[in-house]
Order: C-alpha cells, then structure tokens, then sequence
C-alpha cells in the first residue's frame, strides 16, 4: 500500500513515513521472525527468483509457472513497488482444504501450539476453497502470517460447525449442549421433562416464545467474521515470541457448499464479471468511508486521542488567530457541513484529515481495518492507533450454484495498487477483452489475464517514472491480483 | 405509531404499554401545555369537527376543504387510530416561508423568547416550501411542539447563511470573521498584510494548504441536521416550563432553490413517484435497522445499560440452567451470528430484542431516531432511553429542477400507519391510477389521491375489525399521508 502509513502531523505540517524502508527490521528487534519473508509458495521461487522479484528498477511481473496448477484453474500475478520498501509487502494465498470434525486429540489445540496443523488433511470432509490478498504496510510481517494462517484458521472454525454444515436443509439450532451437539428435542413426544437428557428440555419449554431463525449462511459469515478477529489475536499474542511487523489489509474468498463468501477489511478490493457486467464484492475501509464510527468512538473515549487530537472534523487546520471565528466542520453525527465558532479546543489536529488517498486517521494510517498494527502509535507520541482500526470484515456472499456462469466470467481480486490507477470497468472490459481472444483450454488463460490487468495499472518505466499508455502515472506500489474463474468449480 | 412504546420486560416477559390513554396527561402534570392539542391549521376544522375527528369507532378521514389551498396544491389526508391512544398522535405542517438575513432587532432572540416569530414575513427573501410529518408516541407533546417550530428554526438557521444562498455559484468559504460575513480575499492583489481587514489574512496565507471544498448543498444538509438537533433540545428546554408529553418521529421535506432536501429521524417514509418509478427518499431507523450503532454504544458505555441489559444480541431469552452451554449471538462487530459459552452476564436482557415491528430498545421503545423522549425510562428501573436515540437526521437531496416531472409525479410522505400495510410499489401503483383517473385541472386531486392511498391502509370496519379488500388486517395505527406534485413548483 502506497504512503500508507505517515502523512501530515499534528504540529507543522511535517510528513512522515513510518519505517522508510520497509521491511522487518522495526517490531521486536531481538526476536525471530514467525515466518521467513517469501513469495507465495505456489510461485515455487527459487532463491535467485526471490531476489530478482525484488529489482525495483525493472518490476518484474511473477505469475504462475506453465504447468503448475492452482485450483480452479486460478489466474494469479504480481509486482514489487516501485522503491517505497525494500521488499513486496503484498502477500496471497489459494488453497484447497477440507472442513471436518475435530478430533478428540487436537480438540483444544490452538493454530500456536500445534503450528497450524490442527487437522489431518486425508481428503475426507466437506471441501473448501480459499483465495486470500494482504496488503501489509509498515513491514510486511502481519500480512505474511495471515497468508500462511488465516485460510487454516477459518477452516478449523468452520470445522466446529462441520454437524450443522452437514445438513443443510435445518436451520442452525439456538443452543448447543455442553458438547457442541444440538439438543434433541422430539418432535412427537413435544416438551417432556422426563427426557434422560437434562439439555433437552432447553429448546423445548421455550418453543412458544420469540425465537430468530438464523440461517447457515449468516453462520458461516459468522464464522468467518470471528476467524479474522482471532487471526488479530493471534497476531498479537505471538508478537511475546515473534518479530511480526506492521498491518496488513485483508480480503478473502471462500467457497463452500455452492456459496461465495467474500470477506474484505481495508481498502483491497474485489470485483465479479458475469457476462460483462460488473457485481461488486467489497467496500473500501478507510478513514473517509468509515469517518462516522471512528468520530464516533473519539467523541465517547476522548481520552483516546491523548489530548492532541479533536474528534471534530474541519476542512482545513485552524490557525491560532482564528479563535472566535466561524468555520465548517462536522461531528459524528453529520453528513452535511456547519459553522460553529472556534474554541481552543479546535485547534487540535482533526482525528480524520486529508482526503481521498492522502486521508489519514491521526495523521497516521491511511486504512481502517485489517490486521496486526497492535504497537502502532502516532508519530512522537503514547497514542496508539489500534483502537481505531477494527479488524472485522464485511462479508457479502455470491451464490455461485444459482448463477450460470461462462469462461469469461471471473472474480478478480486486487490490492489497492490495482484499482487505484483502473477503474473497475476498465479491469472488466480487459479482462472479458482478453479472455474472448484467448484459446479456452489454454490452462493459462486467467493468469495471462492477470498479468495483462496487472500491466495496465503498473505501466512501463520512462524517464519520468511509471507510466500508462495514456501518459498518466503508473501505479508505484505493491500490486497483487487473483483472476478466478467461475465456471470450473466444482 | 402502533405498540411503539412498551413490549417485552427484562424480568418475565410482561408486556407494558407506556401511557396507554396517550394524550398529555403525563409528563410534567402541573404545567401547561407548550401549545394546546388540535389538528394542523390548515384543516380548518371546527370544535365539533376537531371531536369527530377522534372518533375510534368510525375513524373518520379528514383531508382539505375543496377551496382552502396549500403550497403546490399538495394534497393531505389523515386518520385517528383504532383505538390505542385517546388522541391522534400524528401531527403535520405545510408552509411557505421566505429565508432572509436575520434583522439587528432579532439577531440574538431565539425561537423561545420570540415564541416563534423571529422575523417579519413581507414576502421577500428566498422562499422555501416546507412539509412536515411527526408521528408521536406515549402522548402528543413532542409531536405537536415540533409541527409548530421545526419549519421555523429551519428557515432561521438557513437565514444565517442567507449571504451564501444568494451566491449559489461560490463556494461558501470556509471561515467566517465574527460578524458571519466571509473574508475579503482580493483574488488580484493576492494575499496582502496590509489589508484593513485583519481578518483578510485568514484565508489568503493557508490557500496552500489542503482545503477540503464544501458545496451549498452539503452546507444546506448541515443546516438540516443541525435545525433537528436543536429542535430537540428546544422540547428538552422548554420541558422545564410547559408539559411537552411523549416523542415522536420526523419526516421533512424541504424545498429550496430548485432542490428537495428530505430529512428523516424515526420510521415514516417518503418516495418520489415519476413515470410511477419508485425513488425512496427515506431509510427507516428501527432498532434492527440500528443495531451495531446502538450495541456499539452500549459495549462502550455499559453503564447507560444500568446492570440490566447487555448489548449482546442473542435469538431468544436465555434461561438460567442454560449457562455453560452454547448459543447463537452478534455483538456489534457482527453481521453473521456465531456461538457463544453462555455466562452469567448473558443472562441480561438484550439491549434490542424482538424482530420486526416488534423489535424494542430496552423492551421499550420500537423506533431509535426522533425528537423528545428525554424523560422516557425503562419500566421500573432508572434506566434512560434518550442516549441510544438519535434526533439527526438522514438527508437525501432530489434535484427537482433537473428532471422533468408530469402531473402525475408526486412525492408521497406518510407515517408508518401508512406503509406498514401497503408497499412502496402498491402506494405508486394506486397513486399514479388515481391521478390518471382524475380531471388533471382538479384542484383537489391530490388530496383526493391521499385519502384515496389511505383508505388502503385503513381498510374499512367489519365483524372482525379493520380490514383490507384482501381481508388482511388494515392498519390501527394514526395515518398522515402528504401527496405533494412535483411539476407544480415554482
């Protein structure tokens, strides 16, 4: 993510990039890494490979080698940045794993201890796909331990539902047993407080009252929303043994059982093609979208802007001369902009400042949800930016098995490198443009797409920078995209 | 509106109706009423009819006198509930008034002092239509304080800003000097130290600096949002002098140069039908359709919950031998549910509980934006309501002047009465036959449309109560209906 981290400050003006280089070097400097930085295993790199990929001068393009398969057929390609970090801060993840039981033995193992290999993988269980994009900035630790967890995380938690993923057609109960297995309530006998099972009675006594139905679907979501709250946990609680650098935004797809959950916190994005036309999968998080809930939590705890910080917004820094003066401003509550006169107090630094992409949130981050960025503070102070940032994702879900779907039709998946400089027709009509020309059983087809996407938003390198056809400034950052097809799933 | 005060209770699922005669008999006994109970002005109606009027039994609708007129020939029709407050607790307003500078005189009088009259109407400034809704509940007071004021401190607040408006083609800057007016920038001379003005300065020295530009629009939206803040706090303030019994929902909508500004607080609804398109003007504010606001607000301030409730949202009650075991929940984070472990604090009775209609606020309230209510409390406990509700506003902004509208176009505004019976979809459809029916050169025929739309909701009495053509049950509930046409607008 470009610039994403630093910007103006509180007191001057001064522009500031957190940790310049990029890089590991800056969150617990004694301690191992959790992982080595890398490239996506499935590009199987090798190390000559892995330090060309990082030649900021050229950009080499990575995509999948001719011959390996990723499921689906996935299209998949990236490029380093154009020199704001040393390393490529993007990371991604595509995997095939299956949800099942857990088994007695690792039923209360954790991702930690058992180093994520929580289940046997034998092909058994109900199959699942997973298609994950991290944006890190300010290091690129966070955003390579959720490539390498986050699609096993999920897998376990849906694994703990894996009984009520196996039937489908009965709505999710209200209440489990001590177990995890749903009361069984007899259906003929109705209500009996004989029953041998004291649980029984649970659903049964209160059948006449006010119940929600839930469907499996909003449990899934559920699921999925809780797996990236646990990742964030996660991420924290290893940071006592590990170097885990930075934040990373998170997007992520999973199929199951027909359905397409697509589950996005920051400012990634995703798109699907079905027959030319465009269905957005995501909403962008970032300090302008999400202005009202961060304002919001600033009015409630003030004392989280450390006393530097206003939670009003204005449309520009107020100068000490213009106390008693009329200026436009919002509050949390509002859409529209007001006067009011200016008190002392205005003359803090505005919680939310700038716009588009050069808004920051405490003149620090310019996203507000993800993951990790647990130890980041705004710059000279003791005020941490985490309780702004939410790690919860939306989630929208496609159902695939409604929809037909040709060779064209795809998800395409993309760091903000991708969609800052392309808009969301222009990646559309490139894509189906691309893929209409291309042999159909050319097993490299959605790669080729990728990478054919990924040049438009790079552009080619001339004397004044990266530049696309039409003169307009390339994208200098990290860019990373999955192209998925949709009609070869299972 | 129906049941909208009193529900389920935290402690055995009593069922509690708030001020079940409504009326103003409760709040703040000894004193006088802000203004005394009647139906809006513009009906005419007599002592004799205004006692018709509240008629349970036969429901009588009353709509204009053929000859009295409103702005924009719009067309009105109301109807008492079937019995579940003595008094209608709609309340409406229609007016034209004219936007003007506030005169040195009246500068500094508010509403209050001045009894609403705050500036001498001679039929200059900008005009500006207004059209109000107010749907009461647990009495009329708010509702008929509101219906009375709200156009006025509108228009007065937009008067302030009078200097702006009339230079619809600059930008309205973005710091006034004291007196309100905006700096002199001499766009020739370029910033200048000598300048007479002090004050000339403000603008001139930081024009390199990031400015966000705000439009008239925006500056008019605020002004909205801001006028329903401070008509709240008006009710609260005055509740100290006159008894002001109850709350109530607001829908307005406001015409100003070529533009309809639609502002809605609580769950009436509004709609434009052109060419019988549906564009909805309003978003319903409900305690479902608010609920991450209102859990996010109680996981931050767990003591506005006063040990009784708990902002988790689970799908039923919970029972006490059911702690240890699992069950579904959303915390304000979520969209999906997930399972929990049931411990004692779930055992609490939900902050919002119920689906639908039936959904409650602390088991009290059914609606979470809107005006008054300072005084409402949780059934017997100490427990306020007022911080969960909002009285802001949402605004949408129509460009009437940019789209051609025929006779039959209309913007139709109701309370809930209305709409909870009879979709969008049927509202146009019926609306849009009638008008086409209907001698296009009569000036009732708007009116005629809205008792016409209202008699759907209505039904008409049988054995077994108010009932549709369809047999369905027809709405017992208070029903204002406006149907105001679009091409008729100066």
């Amino acid at each position: 993510m470009s610039t994403l981290v630093g910007g103006m400050m509180p007191h001057g003006h001064h522009h500031h990039n957190h940790h310049p280089g990029g890089g590991q070097q800056c969150a617990g400097d004694s301690l191992p890494p959790r992982f080595p930085y890398g490239r996506p295993d499935f590009l199987e790199l090798t190390p000559e490979l892995l330090q060309y990929s990082t030649e900021h001068a050229s950009r080499p393009v990575l995509t999948l080698k001719r011959g390996s398969r990723l499921p689906w057929k996935t299209g998949y390609a990236e490029v380093i940045n154009a020199g704001k970090s040393m390393l490529n801060e993007d990371q991604a993840s595509c995997e095939k794993l299956f949800v099942k039981k857990p088994s007695g033995k690792h039923r209360n193992s954790t991702l930690l201890e058992d180093n994520g290999v929580s289940q046997v993988q034998d092909g058994t269980g109900i199959p699942m796909h997973f298609w994950g994009v991290f944006d890190g900035h300010a290091g690129s630790g966070a955003a390579i331990v959720a490539s390498k967890l986050m699609h096993r995380l999920i897998r376990d938690r849906l694994g703990e539902i894996c009984h009520l993923l196996e039937n489908p057609n009965s709505a999710p109960p209200i209440c489990l047993a001590k177990n995890g297995n749903p009361y069984q309530v007899d259906a003929k006998k109705g209500p009996s407080q004989e029953s041998e099972d004291p649980d029984a009675v649970c659903d049964s006594t209160l059948r006449f009252h006010m119940e929600k139905t839930v469907s499996l679907e909003s449990l899934v979501m559920g699921v999925i929303e809780t797996a990236f709250k646990q990742m964030d946990d996660l991420i924290e609680k290893e940071k006592a043994s590990y170097a885990i650098s930075g934040g990373c935004c998170a997007l992520a797809a999973i199929h199951l059982m027909g359905k397409l959950y697509v589950a996005n916190a920051g400012d990634s994005r995703a798109i699907i093609i079905r027959n030319n036309e465009i269905i957005p999968m995501t909403n962008e998080f970032t300090p302008e979208s999400e202005r009202q809930r961060l304002q919001y939590l600033g009015f409630l705890r003030p004392e989280l802007l450390g006393n530097e910080f206003t939670h009003i917004e204005f449309p520009r820094r107020i100068q000490h001369n213009e106390l008693g003066k009329k200026m436009l401003y919002r509050d949390h509550t509002m859409t529209g902009w007001a006067y009011k006169t200016i008190v002392e107090d205005d003359l803090k630094f505005p919680l939310i400042y700038g716009e588009g992409k050069k808004a920051r949130v405490m003149a620090t981050i310019g996203v507000t949800r993800g993951l990790g960025d647990h130890e980041l503070k705004v710059y000279n102070s003791n005020i941490y930016i985490k309780p702004f940032l939410s790690c919860v994702p939306q989630v929208k879900v496609y159902n695939l098995d409604e929809n037909k779907h040709g060779p064209n039709d795809v998800l395409v998946m993309g760091t903000d490198g991708l969609w800052d400089v392309t808009t969301d027709r222009e990646v559309a009509d490139a894509v189906s443009a691309y893929l209409s020309c291309c042999d159909p059983s050319d097993p490299m087809r959605y790669s080729l797409a990728a990478q054919d996407v990924l040049m438009r938003s790079r552009g080619v390198l001339k004397e004044r920078g990266w530049r696309l056809p039409n003169e307009r400034l390339g994208s200098g950052d990290d860019i990373t995209v999955f192209v998925v097809p949709e009609h070869g799933c299972p």
